[in-house]
């Protein structure tokens, strides 16, 4: 299974020479028809990358016959020069399969700030558009950047197929690399269904992710659909859809996260707003100290309240209680017997945390420990 | 030189037995008068320890006889045990040296969420207040917990002096253990201008230090001045000497944060307000990627770029500079040509940000790198 599992789509990849280790780095995912709808979800970093530039004029009339992919460039902050290369990139898409240009949308991932080598790029765009077809799972791996695995995922529709791929840790905070996401599907759709689909779903599951509060400025998520199976789900049914491929995606982001060795999910409430609840529990989910303790499988409850102690977020402040894997660590903002004695061991730690005013703001966010391989992978990557 | 050499301060140290290391855990600081005056700042944690709350309340009156300093337990999270215990921690103390137990403040450090030894603690109680003396040194180290060096500072005014000193890694972001500081003058100073002066300098010297974005429940800085030297500086005499103290203070504190390697000035500037151009620091400043980078010598400017990008800040997306130790790496948001050539091996990193509007705004903000000991040394603390 793979992107182009749904009828309808053809993929490609290459090595075109732009990553310095000499794996695969160009894709190309093209939507054969016969419809066009597309719908995107881009990064809200205001330092934002070239291809978003392009890809969202691209996507204003809400159709898209194809996208172009590369990893080991990001083509950010090179100035007009990284516009017109991603121009030249899509046109030359377009010309060789015979598409408006304004039809083709470009994502990136890699370095910010270093030119695209034109001469490689160009000469990997002949290759895609030459060896078009069932590549979805070969696309997967070439957009992966500091990956260790490809992401894809495969919905079943009655009658109708949803497949994604996607690469990166996350959209609220990816970490050095981006978050690219691309959805294929056969089912037929109007433009607005697929676009709110797409919001409610990445909002639900790549923005509860926040590895390092970090945010790319590259991000990118893109559905295609193309009506070939025939059939118009119902919208409650395919937000579902979408829903579940984003999650499962968004899952494999997170356990594929730079120098992971644990998944934290940690919910908030008893404060007044679910705004709250998630200032709150971002608050937590990006303290270095926290992190570090997770790693350490320390259950060090102290530095939970010492975090959402700072947070945005009604609290009464001697009656907070933690939680960790479901058991009371900390009750009325005091440690409770046990509390050292709980057992972290595993790879995923449940983080509860009740602000104590018993209002109904609640929310969730999903992160990882702070590791040495983090800091190793972070430490060395432009050089 | 330490916080005894001023006139008229007595201090103690002992090891009452608090940390597992057996290292020294305990310390008294005393003012013999003829004045009390006292001023002080804390923590603006929601979440904040028992001594906290009772060292506001001593403080109330802008008077203070004696501060008793503990380490390797925090007293924070202990709900009303805690404060009963730091209230009869301070009442012996009192009891002892014949001061009201008003006159006596009480600051923690160490682990949050851990009942206190009281037995230790009163038995250490003891062994302080029968060995006043001129140790303020032995007080310095006492007040140590991952501090691998004590930090002390003097200032000398005409006539008057003023000592310091301090444990910890910055009032706005202390790193797992809190920031303690201690100043004592003997100049004759009235209330009003000894908590303003202590206040701006905190302002511009441990608020601008912002190590991993994490902040203390137990944060305190409380100056003693008792007018021994029957001398009263102007204000601007004065104020030059607290900012000069606290400047030294935070420069320790800085070189000596939990697991450095490298020192990291953020000025950033060309924003709408100053309030902006701190946003844009701090965020900067707690990006993991780009404390990751400067751990490897990394002149990645990209990472600057997307971390100042998700800033509270007016900037121009298009036209912002970034400069590292004076050399420009981006112009008008794209790399210089040899933006990966500069030099980052030294210890001190000088980093320069224009957001490009031409506002007036600017402001600096002290950070480090993120090191794999910042990982080793927090990720097994409590355990």
């Amino acid at each position: 299974m793979s992107i182009t599992t749904p009828k309808g789509f053809l993929a490609a990849a290459t090595t075109a020479g732009i990553k310095p280790s000499g794996n695969p780095d160009m894709a190309l995912v093209v939507n054969e028809g016969p419809e066009f709808t597309a719908a995107g979800v881009f990064t809200r970093n205001r330092v934002f990358a070239a291809p978003v530039k392009l890809s969202k004029q691209a996507l204003a009339d809400g159709q898209l016959k194809a996208i172009l992919y590369n990893s080991g460039n990001a083509n950010a902050c090179n100035g007009e020069r990284g516009y017109q290369d991603a121009v030249a990139s899509v046109e030359a898409v377009a010309e060789q399969l015979g598409f408006a240009s304004e039809d083709v949308a470009a994502c990136s991932t890699g370095l910010i700030g270093e030119p695209m080598p034109m001469d490689k790029v160009l000469a990997g765009v002949g290759e895609l558009t030459g060896s078009l077809g069932d590549n979805g799972s070969a696309a997967a791996e070439a957009i992966m950047t500091t990956d260790t695995v490809k992401k894809e995922v495969l919905v079943a529709g009655n009658g109708w197929q949803l497949a994604g791929m996607g690469k990166g840790v996350g959209m609220m905070a990816p970490s050095l690399a981006t978050m690219l996401v691309c959805l294929t599907t056969d089912a037929s759709l109007a433009q607005d269904v697929a676009q709110a689909a797409l919001k409610k779903a990445c909002d639900l599951t790549f923005n509860t992710l926040d590895i390092d509060g970090s945010t790319s400025t590259n991000d990118t998520v893109i559905l295609m659909a193309n009506g070939a199976s025939e059939i118009t789900p119902s919208v409650e049914e395919f937000e579902a859809a979408v829903l579940q491929a984003c999650a499962d995606l968004a899952d494999q982001l997170q356990g594929d996260a730079e120098g992971v060795t644990k998944r934290v999910k940690i919910t908030v409430q008893g404060t007044t707003t679910n705004e709250q609840a998630l200032n709150a529990a971002r608050t937590l989910g990006r303290d270095n100290l926290f992190k570090c303790a997770m790693f350490g499988s320390d259950p060090n409850w102290g530095r939970v309240l010492a975090a959402v102690g700072m947070a945005d977020a009604d609290m009464d402040p001697e009656n907070i209680s933690v939680y960790f894997n479901g058991e009371a660590v900390c009750e009325q903002t005091t440690g409770t017997p046990n509390a050292r004695n709980v057992d972290l061991s595993g790879a995923d730690i449940d983080v509860l945390v009740d602000l104590g005013t018993g209002g109904p703001g609640t929310a969730m966010v999903r992160t990882t420990d702070l590791s040495h391989e983090y800091v190793e992978i972070n430490s060395a990557y432009s050089s």
